[in-house]
Parts: C-alpha cells; sequence; structure tokens
C-alpha cells in the first residue's frame, strides 16, 4: 500500500486490524510464534472477507509473556512499552483519519494490557473506538466439539489443532506430548489458580513442566480448520455490524 | 497496628488484603464510593473471619474510571498510576516480609491494571505472589438468584443490593430508577460492545443515559446481604487453601 | 456524595479537601496510621465547621517515608507516584469544575513533594490553585505551650497528644517511652542534620533507636484538643479568607 | 523455532539478527513499508549465508518517522518506545544467553534512537554488545555506481531499484517520477539543512512536494541486485569477524 | 581537573559541591541568571576556603521556575527533569567513589525538588549522604541587618545586595526600582500566600506587577559582601563539621 | 540580560546558541571538561561575530558518556535525561517566542540524543527548528592539515590542538602521550568497531589503555586556532544563511 492509497482508505472508514501475539515457549513441538502466526492468518483471511472494509496494519509479535520467561528463547515486553506501542500504533493512524482499530490477539497474556491500554485511550483520544478479541474465543462451539482436557490452555488442543491448520510444516508432531492435563496434578497453589474468580498469577513451570497445559497430541488439522472457520466467520460478521 | 506489631505479623506470612473500589458515578441514588465501600466490607469480614491469617493494609479508594469521566464527580488515576500505587504498597510490605497480597477489587474496570501489574511483578518480584479477586464474581450463586436484567451490571441489581446492606444510610432509596435494562434499547455500537468475546471500550453515556445498567429498583438489603455472605465465605476459603 | 451532588457542589466553587498522611513507624506506642488519622480528624472538623464551602476528597493514606523504611510495617510511595496521584485526583475533579484544593497533610516528608507537584501544576493547570498545610504548623500557640524536648518531633509531645484526643484507643499508652531529646545524644551527622538552614536526609535509624524524636509520656489528650482545635480553628479562617 | 532450539542455539553464541524499517511515505510508487522490507530481506539472505551463526529475531516494522507524518499513511514511533522496544527485545534475549546483537536497519531515522539504546544497554547491560548497520551503507561501490543525481535519498535511485530486486510485485513502476534531484530546487532552509556537518531536522514536505529526493525511473532492478548482494557479503563478512 | 586528579580527590572523601540556580527574570535590573551567580560565588569561595576538603562539580543553571514564565526569558526546567539531573550527576560520581553531596542553592524554587530527590536518593543510592543549603538562609544576621521591607525576597533587598558585590557590572542600577513591598498592595489571595504555614503556589505576576518584592534600591555592595561573607564563614563551618 | 531585554532579544528572531559538551575522562593531560570548553569558545565567538542575530543560552555541561564511565571523574546522564533538558530549555524559550536554536556540540556521544530530540519535537514543537553542529566537524580542512594518526579522535590531535589554543593552562602538557594510533594495536572487536558503516558501542577502556586515541603530542597551539577559526568562521556563515 503507498501513501496514496493509505490516503485513500483513511476516507473509506474502514476498521483497521493489527494482529497481536506472542514469541514465547509452546512446548516441545510448536514454534515460539505460535500465537502470532495465529493471529496472523485469521487477520488474513478476515481481510480476505471483507475487502475495503478493513485495513492491515503491521503486527505486534512479541507480547507480554514475563510468566514463560523461565523456559529458553521467550521474549516479553513490559506492559508499559506494549501500551506504548499499541497507543502510537493508533495515534500515527489517527492522525491520517482512521478511527476504530480491532486487535486480533492470539495470546492471553495480552488481554491485560489491551484493557488498560483502550482504557487510558478514552482519556487521550475520546475520538477513537479500540476493540479487541481473542482468536479462540472467537470459536467457542469448535473449540468446545474437542473434548478438551480438565486443564488446558496454553500450547494444548486448541491451540495445537490450529497450528497443524495454518502452519503444519512449523509443528515438531514427533514431539507433542501431554502437559499437565488434570488438576489433580498440580500443586496446591497452582491448582489454586485455576479457580474461576480467583485471579493468581504465576511463573509458567509451576503449573506445567514441560510447558504444556492439555493433549495436543489428541487433535489434527481438521478441528483446526473448524476453529479457524468459526473465528474468521464470526469475526467478520462482528466487524460488519460495527461499520453497519 | 504498630511498627513493632507489624513485625511481628509478618513473621506469621499472612496475606495482606487490599481493598480496591472506585470514586465515580453510580446513577442517581449511590454514592460514588460505592465500589470502595463494598470492597472494604468484604475485606473487613474476611479480616475478622481469617484472625492472624490476614493483614489488612491501605484501600486504594479511587481506581480507574475514564468511562465514567462524562458524569459529574466521576474521579480516576490513569492505569500507570494505579500500577505505581500498587507496585509500591507491594514493594514496600515486601522488604519487610510480606510475600502474599489479595486485592479484594469492588470496580471492574480496575481488572485490566490488576492483571498488568502481577505481569509486571513477576519480573521484578518473583517471591512476591499477588491474587485479585472480584466481590461480586464470588457470589455467583447469590447474584444467579436475583434474576438480572437482561443488560445490568454498574450499579444495577447487585451492587445496589449490596449496598443496601453495607451501608443503607448512603443510598437515596427514593432516587432509585432503571437504567438501560435491554439490548434493545441501546444503539448498535453499544450492543456490540455487550458482545461476549468482542472487547471494547466505549465512554458510559453511549451505553445509558443516566448512568444505571439494570434494575435497582427490584432488590432488596437483604438480597445484598446473601451476596455479601457469599462473597466472604467464598473469599475466606480460598485464602486459607492459599496459606495450607 | 452522588454524581449529581458533586455536579452541584462544583457549581459553589467550593474548596476541595484532600488529607495526606502516613503509613511508617511512630514509635513503639502509635498506630504505623498515625498522620492519616490525624490529617482526617483535622479535615472532619474543618468540613463540619465550613458545610458547603468545602467538599472532603479521598484522603492518600500512605506517602513519602523512605527514611523510615528500617522500621517494620512501613510503607513509602516514590515522590513521583504521589505526585503521580495528586495530580489525577486534581486533574479529574478540575475536569468537573472544582478549581480550589487543600492538602490537609499529617506527615512532614510528603511537604517536598506537595511543593513540586504544585510548581508543576502551574504550568499544566494554571486556573487550578493547590494549597497545603501540616496538621501542627497551624497550632503554633499550642504546641509552644506543650514545653516541647530541645529534639522534638516525629512520634513525640505534638503528635502523641494529639493521638490521645483524637484515637485514644490506638495508643499504646503502656508502650509511650521517650525518643531521643537532646542533641547531645546524638552522633555528630545526625546532630549535623538538625541544624537550621542544613537540609540532609538520613535514614531515620541514624536519629533515634526506637523511632521516636521528643518526651510523648509527657503529654495529655487535653494537650491535644488544644492543638487540634488551634488547628482546625485557623485552617477555617484560612479557607474563609481563599474564598471571600 | 521452539524453545529447546532456541535453548540449543544460544549455547552456540550466535548473532541475533533484528530487522528494522519504517511504515512511511515513499512516493507516489512505493509501498509504506519498502524499509522494513528491504531490512528482512538482507536479513533473510544473510541468515541463510551464515547458517547456525546467526539467529534471526523478530522485525521492528515501525520506525521513528515524524518527519514524514505530513504524508498519509505514515506511522512513527517516539523514540522513546522505539528504545524501550529494542531493549526489551535485548534484554530478553540476555537473559537466556544471547550476547550480540545486530539491527539490520533499512530506515535513517531509527539511526539516532540506535544509538541512543547502544549508549544507554553500555550502562545496563555491559555483557551485551549490540551493533546497527545500514542497508544501503553496507553497499557503497554499487551505489556509487548508479550515478544517483545530486539531492538523493528516500525513495530514490538507491532504494527503488533494491525494491525493483526484492519486491518488484509492490512497486507501482508506472508511478515513478522524480522528486527533488537539484539542490537549486530547494527552499533555502531546505537547502542548508543537506549541508554536510549542519543537521537540522525539517518535516519532508519541505523538502520535496511528491516525498521523493532523487530519480527512482533511471534504475532498474538489476541495480537493485547489485546493491543486495554488496550489502549481504559485506555484512556476512563483518559478522564472521565478529564471531572470530 | 583530569581523570587521575579525579580518581585522587575520591580517594580523599571529599564533599562535591554543586551549585544550583535559575535563569528566571529577576526585576528590571538583575540578570536572569542572578540566581546562579550568587550560587556559584558562594561555591567558589567555599572551595577556596576548605581545598582538598572539597571539590566543585557542574553547576545546575536552569532551575524550577514555571511561576516565573510569565515574565520573557524565563526558563523552567520540570520537577522530574530536575531530579533526573541532579540523581544522574550523583550517580555518576557515587560510581567513582564519592559519597558526600551539597548542593549551594540560590533559588528557593528549587528547595522542593532537592528534597524530593534527596527523599528517593536514601532507597536507591544509600550510602549516598546528599545535603543542600540556601545562599540567603545561611546569612541569617546579616539579612536581618538589612532591615528588609515587610515583603521582600524575589530580586528584593538581600539578592539586589549579593549582586552588587559579586557581579556589579551585571547589575542596571539605573533601573532599580521597588517592587511589591507591604501585604496591602496586594489582592486578597497573593496576600494569603504569604501567610505563614499555608503554603499556595501563584504564578509571579500575582504578586507583583515588575516582578521584584521588596526595595532593591536601599542596599549597598558592601550589604552584599556582609551577606556573602556571612554565607561563605557559615557554611565552611559546616562542611568541615560533616567531615571530621 | 535581564528579562526586558530577552523580550526584546525574541523580537528579533535570533537563533538561540546552547553550548553542549562533556565531563569525561581525557587522557592523563586534559582536563574532565574538554569537550565542554571547546563547544563554549566557539560560542562565545560565533556570538561575537554575529551580535544581535543571536542570543547565548545556558551551556549543557555534562552529556551522554557511558563508554567512559570505567574511567575515574566521567560523569554521564542518561540519553533520556538529556533529551528531557534540551527539550524543556527549547521549550522554556520557544514560549517566549524563539523558534531557532543551534546547539554547538563539542562531544561526539551527544550526537544520537541530538538526533532524536530534534525528532521528537518535529512533533511537540512544530513551530521550532533545531540543529547541531560538531565544533571539529566545522573545520575538516584545518583537522585535515593535522595530519591525524590511523586511529585518532578522543583527546588526540585534534581536541588537543583546540585545547592548547583556547585553555593552555588546562592542559598538563608534559603528560600528553600518545594513545592508541593504529587498528594493528587494537583487539579484533575493537579494530571492527571502526569500520566505517559498522555501528558497534564498546566501553572506552577495550579501545584504549590511557583513553586516547591518537597521537597528542604532535600538535600545537597554532594548528587549534586554524582549527577553531575555520569551524567559528563556517558556523558564522550557516546562521547567517540560516536568518536570511
Amino acid at each position: 500500500m503507498t501513501s496514496a492509497e493509505a490516503g485513500s482508505a483513511a476516507a473509506g472508514d474502514p476498521v483497521v486490524l493489527l494482529a497481536a501475539g506472542a514469541l514465547e515457549q509452546h512446548g516441545p513441538a510448536m514454534p515460539l510464534g505460535t500465537d502470532t502466526i495465529r493471529a496472523e492468518a485469521v487477520t488474513a483471511r478476515v481481510a480476505d472477507d471483507l475487502g475495503d472494509a478493513v485495513v492491515v496494519g503491521p503486527t505486534i509479535p512479541v507480547g507480554v509473556s514475563p510468566h514463560h520467561r523461565g523456559f529458553p528463547g521467550t521474549m516479553t515486553l513490559s506492559t508499559t512499552t506494549f501500551a506504548a506501542v499499541l497507543t502510537e500504533y493508533v495515534g500515527s493512524l489517527a492522525h491520517h483519519g482512521f478511527r476504530r482499530f480491532l486487535v486480533v490477539n492470539g495470546h492471553g497474556g495480552n488481554n491485560a494490557v489491551l484493557g488498560t491500554t483502550a482504557q487510558d485511550l478514552l482519556g487521550t483520544h475520546p475520538d477513537v473506538e479500540l476493540a479487541w478479541v481473542g482468536v479462540s474465543a472467537l470459536a467457542k462451539d469448535a473449540v468446545a466439539r474437542l473434548g478438551v482436557s480438565e486443564v488446558h490452555g496454553h500450547c494444548g488442543e486448541s491451540e495445537t489443532a490450529q497450528m497443524l491448520h495454518v502452519a503444519p510444516d512449523l509443528v515438531r508432531s514427533e514431539l507433542l506430548e501431554p502437559g499437565t492435563t488434570t488438576l489433580a496434578q498440580m500443586e496446591p497453589v497452582a491448582r489454586l489458580s485455576r479457580t474461576p474468580g480467583f485471579n493468581l498469577a504465576l511463573a509458567w513451570e509451576r503449573l506445567t513442566p514441560n510447558g504444556v497445559l492439555g493433549d495436543p497430541t489428541r487433535v489434527s488439522a481438521e478441528d483446526g480448520r473448524r476453529i479457524i472457520d468459526e473465528s474468521v466467520t464470526t469475526l467478520a460478521r462482528l466487524v460488519r455490524e460495527w461499520r453497519a
């Protein structure tokens, strides 16, 4: 997209899509960039569906991952820096007339800072609307159909299925193995941290020795296709409503 | 508590309870400090139950409320400042040997910054455990029993009931009136912002003309007593598990 | 106070009173919150006297106390964070039309940051007037009448007398004992730091082994009543002049 | 790359390559991401050449571009935020044992902040070595051979040639047109800003009406191939020396 | 002083003298740099007296002067930036073994930030001792002997006398004129701001039309000599005590 | 200069000259303040030449010197603090109508932060023009004529010659001695850091044991006079062009 094309696009009042992910451990078999890859995949497909109604901005490839830094290769931004990046992305584009921004987020650890950034923007950029969604959270039905373990989530059934669909060559399938799958396997404080309504941030090595929550060996690329499809369909519908 | 008593308390490895709330509009009938009052009430009762197992630290009376600033009297901290206050409270007490901190939160707008603060503390204070809970979220059964409106929440059924129980003299009961109670009453973008999984921060006046979500006229002090009781009982149990 | 009541109050152009204190060691007999308790007591009484001429805002319960952190239980804000809190309190209320703010300060360690905050507000909020007073400094006559020790101040004669009056149940009277009362008891650098005109910040344990400056055993609740009365009377008069 | 693979890589003490660019106007014919695309192309080719001697980290796709914000679509980070991102990337990886970092920079506007970040890291991370290079500056011979205009640079001969080689489908060749090509075309203060040794930051619209410095119509993909080849060869040699 | 000489000096554990002043309006007759000039004069004379017992560090020529920015030429640092400069001066020299620092301050507007900086250093540099003094405050007897106006201070009797002694060629003596000299000349809120114990920061133009408090026409260079002599003598004595 | 004189000066739209230097090791023979002294000397002479066309503002005596902190006496500002000081100097004077600022810089380590500050000012102060020049870089011919060593720079031929001219009494001539003068004397990574186009920040002790690059024993005060003369003449011409 050239500068002039960006100028024309802004005049059409599109939603700017910003993919956000993480560069953090994803167990023995999946790449560090798993969350970013999934977020970019959904973003690209939604953009294909919606044409001029959206514009794709730059990805935020590294997220807020201090809980994973016990595992090699994990990178993290402080919440302050993540917020500054997103705020300056939004501010730069608002200067050119863009008003609506949607972060397609592949990493749960970014949810809190997406919330704080949106709150602070209410004060500094009252004309801007910033929304954010989680890739997996948009596909509740397809995820439910997987029949996930009692304990699941990070590089578990859903994330692995998605990767087998969107980037199968980046998954070392022969290294897939279950992580913590039941509450009984956890030490008490880790178990407590999984209690709904009780929020307790713990370093990830206290939850699982291999970095995995759930059993990624049970899923297929077809499971992943269903999740991605539902995520894309749901999101495209929401964006259309927003612009209506 | 004197300095020497604080030193003795730290040696017992208690959980430090910190109430957090807001000072923001709560409709025509309820005080600006509603969220702080409820958080302090639950904190005080949990402290009574648990004795030496907990210590009560200073309240954070003003929260993150930029979405309410269209209504008179609303005060707000930026998310950066809220995080700095909480981090320095935790850091000060960690210097004296306290290790576990629990924020009893009366205001949903603080959830995001509680999350970012906890994440940043994982890097800077790896020996500290910071947890947080929401007063209403701890009382799922009692709230469900209220039979809330389709749209409810801020100064609606649950919060009003709690106030009628813990601070009835601060509620102008004759001014209680319904706010927005159905999705159909909302403009489309406001309705969109209530879609589960689609997070969109909006100024509150776009959701409700009088600041209220739900129908506060339908509830009684007895409803509030049930909510507070369940909240206190649940929280006391969780704290005991944490220290076990 | 409800939101609508805050809106009405702002229209009357009142002075917003903000109590500020500390949560720091106050010797063997007095509570950590001594400074906050005294500041809130004076604030409440001034508010009673002045009615609609003032509005009471939220207290700042933790102050700037790095010099006391050698003693258990002491909490401190950095000067940056204290300034941010006060600035955002003032900014929030200025948004709703309040223009005059008065910090009733119970802790000398807050004086510097009150000064820097007021200076920075001259640039960012030129329409705001921020004033601050010290509880004890308002009662010069009553304090002089106590006949204080050569060295006195923190949890000494004046502060103890005030607490015996406003919160006698929080003073462990049987534990009251003199601290450093003469310059001769001090090591040279500590003595130097007490030279008028020579400002030298030292950790408190270099000034006094038990945290006390002065002899708190010599005073009564009646002494405290006289101090508080003079403080309240003086402050109420100054506020009236300000609004005239 | 999985977490375990990152751990193995760190043990080999490789140089971490970080591409940095910009998302800013590049005249009527070239995409906003021109600088990032060129930086990533050189990075990828160097990585191919050097194998295990290097690891490729995440790209910084948006740079410091306030001088281009008069043109639509330009995004910019403040220098503070750019520095924070780079510092946290380096800090995250240094935590896992990586010691040498090389930013392959496609945007001259990033040079200053690369310098300040490297200086501050000398104090905070004395064991880290951070180097940075400019894509075009590494290919002095091939650029000289182009016979550039008196005034050239941003989206001029060299950058356009590179894009015709690495991403020809993203160049709207039919829209290529000369920008400012001689000092005589410039207003005096703009001309002054081009004086060697006199550094004066000006908004870009004061230098050129169409955003271009130089004549991009004169170059070919083959010119670009020579520049990229020299850049890659030079850089690969320097990295080998560094690790020797 | 060379690097090696600085190394030798540090081994002698001297007091590092840092002059601080302001660059702000000083009425119709005195230079913007009045406060810096007086601080440097006292610093130089104390250094002459004390020899190896002290080392002179760099001056901080611009201070905290937002209250004077209504008058041309006034420069100001925010309190945050002033604190950062002083903290980094102290930190740099502490790295080389210097432990004691004394700010010789010519500008009352710097007092608050000197206080906050010293407090924050207690936490970050516990081995450092930072003291500060005011040039005029060190010469109480000589100032008292002047017989100052009811209202006096900024570019009034004392400051003018000092300048007539240390930099007579920089004073436009023919332009010296009285400013506000009595409380009765002030508007009520300005008068209120002069009440002992009531701290209220006001823009300077609310206190005096010509920027002057007091009557600078009444004093002589001889008056100034007495002030400077007393200031120097007092300060030299205090530094000797500190090092004893 | 008085306040009124500053007001008049601003009306003439002059260039504000700000000298910047460093307080860092300059080998065995030259003072820590070498860079500041040279910058102030050139500034003063340019000001003499240009009269009302320029105004001299306060010097920034301490620069960005983390690479020299291995040598005693070196002081450094973080790049953030240096930028804040310069930004607030510019902002203060822009408030009074000054528009053009020129930093006369004696220390190469300040170049990066001068660049970032100028970039950020483009966004915050679009009406301001900030330029900067290096003292030695303005005198290319005279420096070339010196016939410098293969490796030269910091306290080498050019800087020493300048000091012998402008401040001969501050040079311990008997202690002048060569430092590193050839690439062959350097360890490989140090040599690599001298490769044109390869930017690598290293602590100075890795480049030279005595802190010197080049041979300062080979130059005379007359060499220095030629450098300073050319620097002053060039700069005066550039300033005249700027104001034309």
